[in-house]
């Protein structure tokens, strides 16, 4: 844990929060917290700030929180994954929130299978707990907004433009005949959408689907990768590329 | 399975390989192989290739391999990695062959913890298994040459040159002033070497060591990684670096 993560609805009036849940056991037993010393917080979805401990007992902690006038910048890279098996998505969860995703958007796709739908790993009280241990990790006190769509069709079609409205649209797939390094990367201050797809790739019918919907193919090599690697790498090579423009 | 890798001395003088091992389940039971069906195969640092069952029964599989007239090129990026904890390092071999890595090297460190070195996750007879898997994911034949360095200095000041001779030295240093994408990735034929340092980050002097001998500090980010993500992403951020020069 890099980052003891505070929500707003934990201060009191007076920037005061008690915590008595696993962030408390961390303070106490790895961080060997005491009184008056200053812990690096965060707000979720807010600033970046400092938490000086003003009561530590078996019970709880009490941190004074102060924060800084802005946050940190909110990640510029979204994701539309078709849903992976459930064992890949449960490792991905921390994953995701770890790289700095904005949005997560889950989709069906022709080679995913149904029944995955139902699985325990698209609750929230399963994957809240799991992006926020990306984020305590990461340091960052960015939530990755969630949805899941059981219709890639409806998705690509009727909602995307308004989830993700600008920006270029990148589509993962191994036999493209562009390399991911020769997109035009966003511009400085638009997000990237990245699109992976299922262990089984694409259909032609959702790969022309979603290049009428502005998605450019790009390959990132011939190897056949994991597809918790290939989401991992993916998003960490898009993610280069949008940190590159906003250096230059 | 993605690839069936036969050893050169499998085969005999027909080039026909008889397999009785997990490889030969795999074709009986995943692959539902018949007498006659041709499988995609490699030749363990060689050329692919196809293997045509010529016989197949509960105790093996028999394979008539052809292969191409040259192997696939190896991977150029090469890896000086401090040991992890044992328990990423298992988990991190399959995926270190599955990427491409030529060579990899296991160095210790000053955060490195001494007993890490008598664990048998550096035993050949645990991680050469594990290699050969990654490869088999990936459809690659290379296997990487693993070596284990006790003393960074040693192997920096003594043996690196006669490793890995040529091309550029990058140094991953989440607090390197440069952004990896701002290196000058190798020439065309050059190889690439990554050093990935252990949990905590290396030391002054162990980066003024490195530097002292080409390697370059960069960063990828001020994001948290844990090692293993780390080292995944790191690995396709510079390869992704330098396949960009081999289609210049």
């Amino acid at each position: 844990m890099n980052l003891i993560l505070v929500a707003r609805d934990e201060l009191d009036p007076d920037g005061q929060a008690r915590l008595t849940d696993r962030r408390a056991t961390h303070i106490r037993t790895v961080l060997q917290g005491v009184v008056g010393q200053a812990l690096r917080i965060g707000l979720m979805d807010g600033p970046l700030g400092t938490g000086r401990i003003t009561d530590l007992d078996a019970a709880g902690v009490t941190l004074a929180c102060t924060f800084e006038a802005e946050a940190p910048p909110p990640p510029r890279i979204d994701l539309l994954l078709a849903l992976p098996r459930p064992k890949v998505m449960k490792r991905l969860w921390p994953a995701l929130s770890a790289l700095g995703v904005g949005r997560i958007l889950i989709s069906n796709a022709a080679k995913v299978e149904r029944n995955y739908f139902d699985s325990h790993v698209l609750d929230p009280a399963f994957y809240e707990p799991r992006l926020r241990e990306g984020l305590e990790q990461a340091g960052d006190p960015h939530q990755p907004r969630v949805s899941v769509h059981k219709q890639l069709k409806i998705l690509v079609e009727d909602e995307l433009d308004t989830l993700v409205p600008d920006g270029p649209r990148w589509l993962a797939h191994p036999t493209a005949s562009q390399r991911g390094f020769n997109l035009t990367p966003p511009a400085r201050k638009e997000r990237l959408l990245l699109a992976v797809g299922p262990e089984g790739g694409w259909t032609d019918y959702e790969i022309d689907l979603l290049r009428a919907h502005r998605f450019i193919p790009f390959t990132a090599g011939t190897r056949i990768w994991r597809t918790e690697w290939a989401v991992l790498m993916l998003l960490a090579l898009a993610q280069e590329r949008v940190e590159a423009t906003a250096h230059r």
